[in-house]
């Protein structure tokens, strides 16, 4: 394994440990084994090794969505399906999530809201795209119907900027369910799989 | 006037003067014209005034949002009208924009976007429930699709998330429009004027 994983997989590991906060760089080099002069050639402080994490962590994510959205034997409904309820059940890695919503870390969570936002809408708008020619879905509009229904799961949905009760959540993704069946002109029940069961 | 108020007026004038950034909590009160201990009474640091001066931005708005939901001589489309693009316009003022837009103030930023959303949405679920009594909407979960609107005005169009052309925000307005008109049962073109000369 090369160094610059090492050191991402020692700065996560202390994160698991709940040590994020109070790591130094000496702390994240002794945990991967190498020497602190080794990190400093890779990253200029402990916030670049905690944003190369948490993007490393979202790749991973967006990777997965990608492959989905490749597979040509899936049809758009059930691709929406396995991207949005995989995306709410990865994004909820809780040592992550609570180190990314301390105060001092709001820039790097911010980013990464905006990051997976970007990069998945383009994959969720291709399978609208796909929905159209299917039939099951109308749409003009389908990059920036995406980007609004991201910015309901990276922004409202988001444990670390609101506090919200299982309740208010099913309430919610009901309401993006019968708000995206009607936008998209889908037929009945399409988007129900947001709100039944859902994986917090 | 009350020493608080000339506190955030000082902490407003240094940031329109872009010295935002390097004002000292000494600064602040000499602009203020107070002792610094005074500033210490009030306030721990200068983010707490910076926090205070955005929370008595966004009251200004949210108040101003309020008079036009108590109105009953507006129907609801031409309040919700009122409400989304003066918000827009209200929401951009350049200096405080600028500064909250900072990566050392995310934390202050992201607490912003949050308060207005849920200021903001009782506002909008209101407006949506009389809209409903008056026959030009459909809609079983008011609060929930205000909050949808909300997170696209709080989040995607937030000029320090994301850098849009004014082409693509014209294309998420109009897929916003779209979505809303469907989504609530709308008369044809009732959020048209969401993309139709939004003030950018």
């Amino acid at each position: 394994m090369d160094k610059r994983e090492l050191i991402l997989n020692a700065m996560s590991e202390l994160i698991a440990q709940d040590k994020g906060a109070c790591a130094s760089v000496s702390d994240i080099a002794k945990q991967a084994g190498i020497g602190k002069g080794s990190i400093y050639y890779y990253f200029k402080s402990k916030e670049e090794i905690f944003d190369a994490v948490v993007d490393r962590y979202y790749s991973d994510v967006i990777s997965k969505c990608g492959k989905i959205v490749e597979n040509n034997k899936i049809d758009a409904i059930t691709k929406l399906k396995f991207i949005l309820q995989g995306y709410r059940a990865d994004t909820k890695s809780p040592p992550i999530d609570t180190y990314l919503h301390q105060q001092s870390n709001a820039a790097i969570h911010q980013k990464s809201l905006a990051k997976i936002l970007l990069s998945l809408s383009p994959i969720i708008a291709k399978i609208i795209v796909q929905g159209v020619a299917e039939n099951v879905f109308v749409c003009g509009y389908p990059t920036e119907t995406s980007e609004i229904v991201l910015s309901v799961f990276s922004f409202l949905l988001d444990p670390g900027i609101f506090a919200w009760t299982d309740e208010q959540i099913t309430n919610k993704l009901t309401a993006l369910a019968i708000m995206l069946e009607r936008a998209l002109s889908a037929p009945k029940d399409s988007f129900s799989f947001l709100y039944q069961n859902y994986s917090l």
